[in-house]
């Protein structure tokens, strides 16, 4: 498969593109390296990634800034971080990838165990992620030819204990079991998915 | 109790006002008729709306639009309407009242059956419900003074068969039992809480 890797270089795309560049083309995306360079927070972007990509089989998105900080003080133009990167930058990449994927093809985007699960600091990233969720719930009724999409939605992951104080009481995931919920979207069967990892 | 009404006028908005205006202060707004005329889809008309209306005890948005149709021909541009309105309308509506709400006050926002049971045409109005279902969850872990914060999420309601062919094998539910929702939220102790009507 050609399988198109945004935030190829992050934390979690390096592993999930290590898992998958032995048997499939793997496209890297990022906003600083990569094979192609692209911000999914601007829709051109997005566009200009599609047009040097060309068609593809799978679309795996782990990538998508969002604000952490007290809802006492946050304002409308903080909390479009999310609304613009983790949210609509994933959003457009389907509505935009849909004229280019393959059929039988699939997207995976992120969400988060925020969702249901809130914290301190973390409206922005829980509204997003919430908001991503529903949209993979949708977009897989009406995505044609057999294309499927699904989300996969981890717990904080053993790598990144900078994190640990903000999800207490959270026991964090390991990579390969996050890993493993992005090779079960992009090589198992399901769409309109929510893949816990957690 | 003071309690100011988004959406005074609207289909759900009457017949919530009905139910609250024998007992309580209520402060009617609309984007086109009300005691103050608001569009909670700017930011500048939001805040000009609670420097008139003041410290308010209550406050339900039974407001927000989205956008319907096909995922397959969806623009960016589409999908803000939903963004911008449903979404982020009723995102600033919360952090922005925040800081006018009283002591033990309570905001009601709308989602929807979508955010949990798509429909085809819905993936916008689908990913603002679960936005606002995450977000309330969220917020609802930081607001301070007892001040609490809900969803009325309906399913389609009986007063409006215009929507019917949308919602197929969806029994439409009373507009009592949407009203219910709303004053559970208002009236009752929970905070976090998605309020499914359906």
């Amino acid at each position: 498969m050609k399988i198109i890797i945004i935030g190829a270089s992050g934390v979690i795309g390096r592993q999930v593109t290590a898992a998958l560049e032995k048997e499939h083309e793997v496209i890297r995306v990022g906003s600083k390296s990569g094979d192609i360079l692209a911000d999914i927070g601007m829709p051109d972007s997005i566009r200009r990634m599609y047009e040097q990509a060309g068609n593809f089989d799978a679309l795996i998105c782990a990538s998508g800034n969002a604000h952490f900080g007290p809802l006492k003080e946050m304002t409308d133009k903080e909390f479009r971080i999310g609304i613009e990167s983790k949210l609509m930058g994933q959003v457009n990449l389907v509505l935009m990838g849909q004229h280019y994927i393959n059929h039988k093809g699939s997207f995976t985007l992120t969400s988060g165990i925020l969702s249901e699960q809130p914290i301190l600091l973390g409206a922005n990233p829980a509204t997003t992620n919430g908001a991503i969720e529903s949209f993979v719930r949708s977009a897989a009724v009406e995505l044609e030819n057999g294309v499927r999409i699904n989300a996969v939605s981890p717990n904080v992951v053993e790598d990144s204990p900078q994190y640990f104080p903000y999800f207490p009481g959270q026991i964090p995931v390991t990579m390969k079991q996050v890993v493993y919920g992005y090779l079960r979207s992009v090589l198992g069967a399901g769409t309109g998915q929510v893949i816990k990892v957690y």
